[in-house]
């Protein structure tokens, strides 16, 4: 390569078409600005991009505050080997309610919509329009395409405001989720790869097995986090799926693995924990740095082993 | 009423229209057989029919093995007041691929199913279909349904093997559920009652919100049940929905309420968290019956304020 | 008994003679104030007079800020049944060096002592007199009773400083205690009786035996109170004494049986340990009123009770 | 040094004079044999004479099954810094009551006894003397001696078997003791030095302080060794002796300080406590060997370790 050829383009796959959440979380990453964008049509294709090296990250809906998290990103996270979360990013939840141009609100009876989305405008739509019915899409974006393509018989579709920069149809309501914080939190998914340094506001990802035939295993493995004065963010049960009652559980915890505590704490959960995924340390979206106890600064670990040394060594304590 | 009138028929809500697993739930009850069975759309509609007296009970899907947690039904029990969960049933989860007489399965490409139930036929049909495509459905039978009446583009649908009783349809395989072992837990719900009496066999379902600021909190809403040798079948994260962060917990507790060490875990767990529901205690649908150390049994209970009585009375100890 | 008959005398037992620091903690009770004072030579025989009925209560040492434990008083309150401590005592530890009369400090090489007395002066009589060798005593007092009656070959001894009230000896030095802080707390012993009225400001004596084989039993123990937010202000290993590594614990825990926190924890502890001994709640020496959340206050424990009780009689929450 | 100069003889301390049990411990030592014995009258000149060089090492004795800790031992062992515990042996604790040759048991009325040794034997001397009186006695030997050189006014004196050896002296009853099975712990002491290598059977020795203000310390001080499936055989409370109410712990944990969990368990106690004293990890007397959990054992340590190297490498997990 000569000094005149441009630097290879870094390729980003997300959940497509542009104009979906997923497409706003990915305008949030500098590195990713003037890149290739690759559309997808599911997580699962957005993972193997990044396993086959078709892309170099992916970007994935995480955790939604209304609906609670995305149980298929994480199941994939903690089944699929080879993934690290390299960033967080959060997207405010907003929804329109779209038609073919012409149509008024009052004609609308059959809407077209992704579940989730349903779900978090049910109260707008019980109030507006209330003899509706739903057909369910495979996407925001799709549910309002299939207006304008003929592929849907629906009257109207629930869609992210990104829409109307993208397609020609009207918006018949504005804001009409129930919850006006409503927030998507997504994660940029890389290969595995050394962790982004410690900003002092990161988090880490892991997913956890508990050990079987061992009551109070959920209480220990909490303890592990509880007694390095690491703070958890997100702790949610996933079934492992091979029989009712066993759970895997994905944690978020705040601190970095190059943080004494955290790696301390990784430590204490890879010997009682049959599995443990390190899914990735990464800052976090809102930058907010993490407090703790001083007692649990890296300078108390590192006066320990000092101590500990010595004691070994034979020698007098000061 | 004299003594000629029968006795008034009993009505059951379910999530249909027949040929559902929500229905294959129902059918265990035996309270249920020869009464009124009332087929509903979704889970907010069959707990609308409980609360406004439409319903003696409303039979709704609650868990699944692969899947996890239903959250809709999760929420629905975390915030509406005024109902009780009266017993617990379990469905194996089965599908077959059926499609209109004469479709032969190397002519499949587009597939109605539920989401649910496409997540979990995902493995067998990127292996016997790898190109087909998905519509999403409402429902497993209405999935099913729109191949015969028309209001359907699909080739072929997934659906409970019961649909093959109610309607004419062609199975093009049969088991091709990825996880032959799934199962779905239901749960049949009244309007507040008194308990069902203690069987030795209970499950106690509650809803339990954590104090704010509380480092620790969830280990120590964990502690109010291994204190008191109380295993839990079920811990599962939902959020509250008004900030990403903030959870609530879904809970099931072996034991009934009137056992002693599930009375005094209730009481703890009420003195320390902001909102506890009691959702109920009723029998389990395996039957296990609840083992526990013996120094956690009702007798140790009674002693022991026995004792404290004494030590009040200011008499001597024996 | 006509109405001009005088009420009858209460007696008290106190480790004797006149002079002794039980003395001056027996004269901080106002009850005992032109009672009936009884002399003896041990705590065995101040209990033995309490039990026997000989005495209303004995004044005996239970702790020292310095030595710690008074085993023997620790030990008779772990195993004499029909006894409850109703109050609670300090004295400062203040030393003199006295000798019969005409003694310099400078003829002085043999000393009396109790064991206690000699090791908390020990600093001084190092510095002062350090050829000195010492005589054990049976009690502060007798140290210096011996120096007057002939009965001991010492030049000095140690005692406390009201030994100057009731004998012709001369002080040699005042204040010779290595610790000016020093301080023995006492309590007042009856035969089983109702506890006093709580006050706020109460302690709570119990002694606890561990069940055996059962690996952080002592953990377990401890968490009784914590989990009811109770602080500890002594807690004392003393062996059983059939064999090494049995221990029993003298615990003091802020608050009154009649505390709803406190009855809990005792509740909490009955159930768990094979042996408790309520050994009586009584005002605190210091008058300190106990603080603590106020998650744990008695509304708390009353408002959850009545909770549970709705709950089981099948009446919708409010 | 030529061949033919013997090697330099080793100094032994302990509390004679000979006949004590403390010599019967130091007897136990194979080390100590045809050694130099230094006899010394308390635990001061014992430690002394080791911090000064004057001895190799000192035997002291430091539990007794039934009266408890030596407080004065413990407490020396906390407060004097450059000492460490190198091995432990038990003695057996029996008495013997014995008087001038021609004495004969009627005639006994006053009994000179250390006063340990004298609560030992206080329900035989109850039962046998009823009307005996105590003369208290620096030493187990000290009360025999003082018999026979005129320095005692007693008729009889508790003593250990031993004092028959070397004393002409008529043995008035034998096994006086009232626990047949009580054993005293010695623990032999030297400079600060390397820790003997692990056997499989070791004992760790500590002293632990409490971070002040910190309700629940106590708690956090045991789960340090809960959490690494750490035994204590040992746990006392000293008085700090600034006030009441503050104490340090003395603690005997099984295993040693090369073994990884319990390395692991000083970091944390170092991390965790304003202060943490180091007594040794040595053989125990017992030789019993420490068995814990699977999970604990060294392998699982090592192998955690080299999991996290692996994470921070961002080399894909095997």
């Amino acid at each position: 390569m000569t000094s005149d050829s441009p630097p290879p383009r870094r390729t980003y796959s997300y959940l497509g078409p542009a104009g979906t959440f997923t497409e706003a979380a990915l305008a949030q990453v500098p590195e990713a600005r003037d890149q290739q964008w690759r559309s997808v049509r599911n997580v699962g294709e957005a993972l193997d991009d990044v396993l086959e090296g078709r892309s170099d990250a992916a970007m994935i809906a995480i955790e939604n505050s209304v609906d609670g998290g995305v149980s298929v990103a994480q199941d994939a996270l903690a089944t699929i080997p080879g993934l690290r979360i390299v960033g967080e990013y959060l997207v405010s939840v907003d929804f329109v309610l779209v038609a073919r141009p012409g149509t008024r609100l009052e004609d609308v009876s059959l809407i077209a919509a992704h579940p989730v989305a349903y779900a978090q405008c049910l109260r707008w739509l019980t109030g507006a329009l209330p003899g509706h019915a739903h057909i369910p899409a495979a996407s925001n974006v799709a549910s309002a395409v299939g207006l304008l393509d003929g592929s849907s018989d629906a009257d109207a579709a629930i869609a992210p405001p990104g829409i109307l920069d993208h397609y020609e149809l009207e918006p018949l309501a504005r804001s009409i989720g129930d919850n006006p914080d409503a927030v998507t939190r997504f994660v940029l998914v890389s290969r595995t790869v050394t962790p982004p340094p410690p900003t002092g506001a990161d988090k880490t990802s892991l997913i956890v097995e508990l050990p079987e035939d061992h009551p109070g295993a959920l209480l220990e493995l909490l303890e592990q986090f509880a007694t390095r004065g690491i703070n958890l963010s997100l702790l949610a049960s996933r079934p492992i799926g091979d029989a009712l009652g066993r759970y895997r559980f994905v944690i978020d915890a705040d601190g970095h693995v190059e943080d004494e505590r955290m790696a301390d704490a990784l430590l204490g959960l890879r010997r009682f924990s049959p599995r443990v995924v390190f899914l990735g340390s990464y800052p976090r979206a809102d930058r907010a740095v993490i407090r703790y106890p001083e007692r649990y600064s890296d300078d108390v670990f590192v006066e320990a082993r000092d101590w500990l040394r010595g004691l070994l060594s034979g020698e007098p304590e000061a």
